[in-house]
């Protein structure tokens, strides 16, 4: 008998985080499981939360050996207001990869297409199992 | 023979963050190993990062049970500006932990003491051993 995680929903009251340039900060585990933290875009669609980056780097490492992970969303009007959320990386993609850092791109930058570092792209699902807010 | 890790220096030019209302990210480890992510003040005093929460809180009691820890601290003035510490943990004391946060007080609210939920203070020594800086 499968035992399904389901997905605890993110406060209506929080989604405007993920309408504006609110950065995510991004707790991966390390080989040696200790935490490294960077800052991210961040998405929600729904369900899981969507984060974006490019094949080898670290934290790309980091999620597929180790799917737990943790973010902070905060309000970028007002440091004290924020989202945090724990739980598990239950996909780890690159189709459509690219197009959802273009969609990213347009919300963080106003460019219609991301522009950075070159590399594959990575698209990761966390499914919320823990999520607390403040502010 | 005791092997003494020595924490690496920060870098100067990105000093000014702690002089800044910079928020840290700090990344710690639940007793399932997950990691967790919340915003807190820093500081830091030449040598180690310093931190500042409350008793029985989350944090302390992962930091108290597992000492690694992570760090994003990013430039309130341009979020892709960041440094990035990972460490450990070497000392936990309210000693000096009252004074420590009415100083970061003064430092984030401009009023000269703490104002905030009740607890007893508490202030954690981070030793820097990989340190990684972005913008």
């Amino acid at each position: 008998m499968a035992t399904e995680i389901r997905p605890v929903p993110l406060p209506e009251d929080y989604l405007d985080l993920f309408e504006k340039r609110s950065f995510a900060h991004l707790a991966t585990l390390m080989p040696s499981g200790s935490p490294q933290v960077t800052p991210v875009w961040v998405d929600y669609d729904g369900t899981h939360v969507l984060v974006n980056s490019a094949r080898g780097r670290q934290k790309d490492r980091n999620m597929r050996n180790r799917p737990q992970v943790a973010l902070c969303i905060a309000d970028p009007d007002n440091p004290y207001r924020y989202l945090a959320v724990r739980g598990t990386v239950v996909a780890v993609t690159e189709e459509g990869a690219t197009e959802h850092i273009d969609q990213l791109a347009g919300r963080y930058t106003g460019r219609a297409r991301y522009v950075g570092p070159p590399g594959r792209r990575v698209l990761y699902k966390v499914r919320p199992e823990r999520v607390s807010t403040m502010g």
